[in-house]
C-alpha cells in the first residue's frame, strides 16, 4: 500500500483524528446535578462576578483554537476550509501529544480579512489562545497584528513564527559548528511568503548585522523592482534585505554563508552550492520536495544540510515548537496578559538549540520526540512573567 | 459542604469538564508522517476533489457546535459568554456520555442577531450540526430559522425543541394514564419564552384540536393586549392560542386539563389546582423552584405531577433528548441533508414516550440514565431517510 493510501485509510478508519471527551463522571443523578443543572450555576455565577475565575473553572485556560481559512494549506494552496480540516485536526492532536494543550480546529468559510478578524474575535471567549494556520500572505500579517492588539489572549500565526523559531534554533547550532558569527553572515532567503518574512524578521531581531538577500519567483527583491506587493516592499523599507542588489538566484548565492529555502522543490543545484562561501549551511525546507536533495548538496560540498522531511537528518519542522510555545503562554495568562513577541520567539529558539547537548553536522536540532523540548520552551517563556 | 461549593470544587479541580484528545497514535516518525505532513495531504486532496468525503475522513461527521451568546443562561439570564462556558461544557460532556457525539462549546462575544448568524456560518465547515443554546427570545427564533435555511447541516435551538419534545413525550403518557385525548384537552402554558413557544407549536402539530391559553408575566396573551412583541403576536396570528380570552392565571386555569409552567417559581397554588378539571396534569418546570411543589399540588388533588428537578419523580429535562437527537441526525447527513422539523420532533417524542414500558403516575418519562432512549430516538430519525 502506498503511503498516501495508508494515510487515507488511517483517517477513514478513525473518522478523523480528534475526539471531545468529558473529564468528570456523569454516572449518577448527583454527578449530573453538580456538572450540569442546578450545580453548574454556581460556577457560572463565580465567573459572572469575577471574570478571571474563568481560568480556574473552565477549559479556556488550556484551550487553543487552530484557525484557518484554507487558503495556503501545506504545499496544496487554496483548497478551502473543508479540505483543510485534516491538517487542523492533525495539529490539534500534536498539541495534545507534545504540549498537553487542548486544541480545536476552526475552519472558516470566508477568506475576507475583516470577516476572519470579526469571526475570531466573536468566538474568542472560549479560548485561551489563537493559533492561526495556513492563511495566505499578505492577509495573514494584518490578521495576526490586529488580533494581537484587539484580543487579550495570545495570538500567533504558526506558519510564520513556529517555522522562524526552529530555523533560528538550527542556525544557532549550525553557525557554532561552522565557526561563523550570524551577525557577520550573508544569508539568502528563497521564498517571501509568511514563513520567509518571519524568518528574516527573527534573524534580524537576533543578529541585527546579518545581511540578507531575499528572492521571490521573479528574482531578488530590490528597490529596482516595480512589481512588489506591500509585504515585499516592507522588506526593503524596514532594512531587512539589501536594497540595491538585483538579479537571479545565481547572483544571490554568490559568497552566501547560509541558504534558507521556503519556496519550492529542486530550484537549487550543485552549481549554486559551489558559489557559496566555505562551510556553507543549507536549509532546504520546501515540502515534499526540498529545494535540493541532501546527497546532491553534500557532493557539491555543503557543510550542514537540513530539510523539512522526517526521512533525512536535521528536520526543520514547526511541530517541534508550537505545542511548548502555547503551553508556556497559557500557563501565565491568568496572572499576566502576555502577548507573543520577538523576545519570546528568540528565548524559545535559544532553548530549543540548547536541547541538543552536543550538536553535530547531522544533529543541529532536537528529534521531534525529544520530550525535553516542550518543557525547555515553557521554562524559557516563564522567565518573561 | 453545600452543593454550590461542591460544584465549584468539581470545576476547579478538573479545570473545566471537557478535553480534546487525539485518537490516532503519534509515537513514531511514521505515525507523524501519516497523521500529519506529508501523509495528511492525501486526505486533504480527497476532500478537495470530493467534498462529501469530509464525512468519512474527518471529525465533522460526529461534531456538534454548542453555540451561545450568553444572553439567557439557565435561570441566570444575561450573564455573558465567559460565564456561560461551564453550561456549554456540561452540555458537551453530556453529548458524549449519552449520545456518543463529539460536541464543542462556542461562546460568542456578540448578541447581535446578524453577527451571530455570520459567525456561525463562518465556522460551520468543521461541524456536522449546530446546537443553539441559551440565546434569548425573540432573537433565537430568527437565528434558528435563518441558519436552517442557509446552512446544509442540521441546526436546532435546544431550549425550544429539546424541551418541547420531552414535554410532548410526558404528555403522551400522562394523557393515556388520565384517559384524556390531547386533541380534546384545554392546556394552559405559563411562560412564552423560547421553550413555551416551541411547546405550543409542537403540541398543535401533534394534536391540532387542543385548545391553548398562554400567559406572560402580565396575564393571558390575547387580541385585546396592545403590549405584545412580535413572537407573542404570532401566537394569536397563527391560531396557536385562543385569541379572545382575557384575564389572569386564575381565569386561565379554570377547567384546564393540563398546566405547563416554563416561567418562574411559586406562581401556582392550591386554589389554581382546585379550578382545574378532574385528573389534572401539571408540569411545573421552572428551575430551581418549580411553579408549585409536588406535595402542595398533590394535596390540592393533582393527578399527575412533573417538574424539572432530579429530586422529584417525573423529571422533564431536555438532556434526555438532545444527545440522541443529534446522534440520529449526524448518522444520516452523508447520505441525506435532512434538516430538523416538527415531524422529526414528534417522532422523537413518541419514541421517548414508548421507552417507558408501563407508565405510572410516578413514571411518565424515562429515567435520565435509561440507555434505550438515545437509541430509540436515533431509530425514529433513521426512518426519515
Amino acid at each position: 500500500m502506498t503511503n498516501d493510501k495508508k494515510a487515507v485509510k488511517l483517517h477513514e478508519e478513525n473518522g478523523g483524528k480528534i475526539a471531545v471527551q468529558g473529564k468528570v463522571s456523569l454516572e449518577s443523578r448527583e454527578d449530573l446535578a453538580l456538572a450540569y443543572t442546578p450545580g453548574v450555576a454556581a460556577a457560572c455565577r463565580e465567573i459572572a462576578d469575577n471574570p478571571s475565575r474563568v481560568y480556574d473553572l473552565t477549559t479556556k485556560a488550556n484551550m487553543v483554537a487552530v484557525v484557518t481559512d484554507g487558503s495556503a494549506v501545506l504545499g496544496l494552496g487554496d483548497i478551502g476550509p473543508l479540505a483543510a480540516l485534516p491538517v487542523m485536526e492533525g495539529k490539534a492532536a500534536i498539541f495534545k501529544r507534545f504540549g498537553g494543550v487542548d486544541a480545536f480546529p476552526i475552519c472558516l468559510d470566508t477568506q475576507d480579512t475583516e470577516e476572519i478578524i470579526a469571526t475570531i474575535k466573536a468566538i474568542s471567549p472560549g479560548f485561551g489562545g489563537i493559533n492561526l494556520e495556513d492563511i495566505a500572505a499578505p492577509r495573514c500579517f494584518e490578521i495576526e497584528q490586529r488580533l494581537q492588539k484587539e484580543l487579550d489572549i495570545p495570538v500567533m500565526h504558526d506558519d510564520q513564527h513556529g517555522t522562524a523559531i526552529v530555523v533560528l534554533a538550527g542556525l544557532i547550532n549550525a553557525t557554532k559548528l561552522a565557526d561563523k558569527d550570524l551577525n557577520a553572515c550573508y544569508i539568502v532567503v528563497n521564498g517571501v511568503g509568511s514563513a520567509g518574512v518571519a524568518i528574516m524578521k527573527l534573524i534580524k531581531a537576533y543578529a541585527p548585522d546579518a545581511s540578507i538577500t531575499a528572492l521571490d519567483s521573479k528574482g531578488i527583491i530590490c528597490d529596482q523592482r516595480t512589481d512588489l506587493n506591500s509585504s515585499k516592499k516592507e522588506l526593503i523599507d524596514e532594512n531587512l534585505v539589501i536594497a540595491h542588489k538585483n538579479g537571479d538566484l545565481m547572483t544571490a548565492v554568490k559568497d552566501a554563508d547560509i541558504f534558507l529555502g521556503v519556496s519550492k522543490g529542486n530550484v537549487l543545484n550543485a552549481e549554486h552550492i559551489a558559489q557559496m562561501n566555505d562551510k556553507s549551511i543549507v536549509f532546504a525546507m520546501a515540502n515534499p520536495d526540498p529545494e535540493i536533495l541532501p546527497d546532491v548538496a553534500e557532493k557539491a560540498g555543503v557543510y550542514i544540510m537540513a530539510t523539512g522531511r522526517s526521512d533525512f537528518a536535521n528536520q526543520i519542522n514547526n511541530s517541534l515548537v508550537f505545542p511548548g510555545l502555547f503551553a508556556g503562554m497559557l500557563k501565565i495568562q491568568k496572572t499576566k496578559k502576555l502577548q507573543f513577541s520577538q523576545e519570546i520567539y528568540i528565548a524559545a529558539a535559544k532553548s530549543v538549540a540548547k536541547c541538543v547537548q552536543n550538536p553535530t553536522r547531522e544533529q543541529i536540532i532536537p528529534d521531534p520526540f525529544d520530550e525535553n523540548v516542550p518543557q525547555a520552551i515553557i521554562s524559557a517563556i516563564m522567565k518573561h512573567v
